[in-house]
């Protein structure tokens, strides 16, 4: 098969408890067409998965098999098949994709597996492969990745290996209180008040154990002194980052920090970073997805060609 | 009007956000009926809370007008009619109920104010009713009240005064996170393990800036060390209720404790606190709040007789 003569050569997929991402890439990496859907692993029975991902890039197929590399949650014991974890400490780009069996023959589909701790448990699916993919670009990387999302990952890198991370579930909770709880009623849907922001990272770093008590704060302050949706965002980003920010001091105090994510969310780490005199780097996770899945595309292209 | 020759001489109310729970009561305070319904503050718009307080207590009516007090977010903002809050320090038992006007003649609503604190800002609906009926039978009482629930109150008590008051979110984060979260697929639905409960208060009383981090790893344990869904559901709970009691600290540390509310969820604040070398009173909330309401039947029967 010849890449010159070929629209799409791989495909890669960031296949998510809420989202199913697929690119059509080139075999040398390069992005050629995209598309999302909300197919998320977490709306899918087992058997729902080859036609979601049919009817997403069934566009870019043709009479050759085509290969399809994806990670995240698509391989968890909830999705399409189970690939098991890799136990850290282990380098992120050596990990091998899983073939899983198709129906249709114009498929040959590989899952990533992802990555386990024992003591304390944790772990992680679809952060290993943009990890690999940061380190197929800087190879020689030492310090601590930020990950934040759903549920946001702190990693400590050294010899492009996975040393040890910590997974808190802020985003989750952050989502859950602005949209489920009584905080919904005064919590902005969009943009957030900066100086609320970081003095709730301040004070939350300063007295984290309080988290439950400042949250209702948020509600009580909309009643009685009409604080601001807006400003009330803002205190329940910063109360919840900075709580996270507390617990995860070991990994950041005096650290190289990279907050790999998307690009709104990693802003509001690094201003939070950046209030307690940290500079971080940040890098969009969506290349980052695509270069680990290509480093993995390599090693099955070698192995079946 | 004779008490003696009447069923019902007035209507206890305990109006919520999600539940509506009126008791038909003599007038000595003894209670001779009740009934309940889903009908809370939160789904109902302005002119459809007489309707639904008619549903539940027409047959307890009779030709004369029937004095109802109500307390609650019933009062709030978004629900019957805006009472405005006594401001702390305040006397729960000398509260005045306001009456409200209804469209059907047999009804004489009156709804009690809640309470509101400047600094920091906090505010209650339906506690300050709780504890008058509570400082009605220990009128010198000195100390501390918890009142567990969606959203957990910690009131200092002196001199029949409310002094301060804290609320704790604690209620509802644990119903998002055990119903809507991530860990809704590992966490019992109804009974808890004891052991995983106070191991999860000492830890967290220990490290409470570790929250977000303790909650994913329930997660994590289930995942990699088939933790049970009992021990996950101990878990969450010890885990929220040790981060409330680390923020709570000045509160309940050397003080005399009662615990009001729901017998289930008091127990479990009883014995964290007795993890902590406490020994709490436990009483039950309903008895309570209709000891509190009959004190404010008295004020509005002295007026108007």
């Amino acid at each position: 098969m010849s890449g010159a003569a070929t629209y799409t050569d791989w495909i890669a997929v960031d296949w998510g408890t809420t989202r199913l991402r697929a690119w059509a890439m080139g075999g040398d990496g390069s992005l050629r067409a995209e598309a999302t859907s909300d197919d998320g692993m977490g709306g899918l029975a087992r058997d729902a998965f080859e036609p979601a991902l049919l009817r997403l890039i069934e566009p870019w197929l043709g009479a050759q098999p085509m290969p399809v590399l994806a990670c995240g949650m698509v391989g968890s014991r909830q999705g399409w098949a189970e690939v098991p974890y890799a136990a850290a400490p282990c380098a992120p780009g050596g990990l091998q994709p899983t073939p899983t069996p198709t129906n249709d023959a114009r498929l040959r589909v590989f899952i990533m597996p992802g990555v386990s701790q024992a003591r304390p448990a944790d772990v992680m699916r679809g952060e290993e492969t943009q990890i690999a993919g940061f380190l197929a670009e800087e190879p020689g990387f030492d310090g601590v990745l930020c990950l934040p999302g759903t549920h946001t990952k702190w990693v400590q890198i050294s010899a492009g290996e996975i040393v040890s991370f910590q997974t808190f579930m802020t985003g989750e909770m952050f989502q859950l209180l602005a949209e489920k709880s009584v905080l919904r009623h005064g919590v902005a849907k969009g943009d957030l008040d900066a100086e609320a922001f970081t003095e709730a990272i301040s004070d939350t770093l300063s007295k984290p154990e309080h988290l439950a008590r400042r949250l209702f704060a948020i509600r009580a302050q909309a009643v009685l002194d009409g604080l601001t949706p807006e400003a009330a965002r803002g205190r329940l980003s910063g109360t919840l980052i900075g709580a996270e920010l507390a617990a995860a001091k070991p990994y950041w105090l005096g650290q190289s920090i990279v907050v790999i994510g998307a690009p709104r969310l990693s802003a509001h780490y690094a201003a939070a970073l950046e209030s307690q005199g940290l500079t971080a780097r940040l890098k969009d996770g969506g290349p980052l997805t695509r270069a680990g899945l290509h480093r993995a595309y390599a090693t099955i292209s070698e192995t079946t060609s």
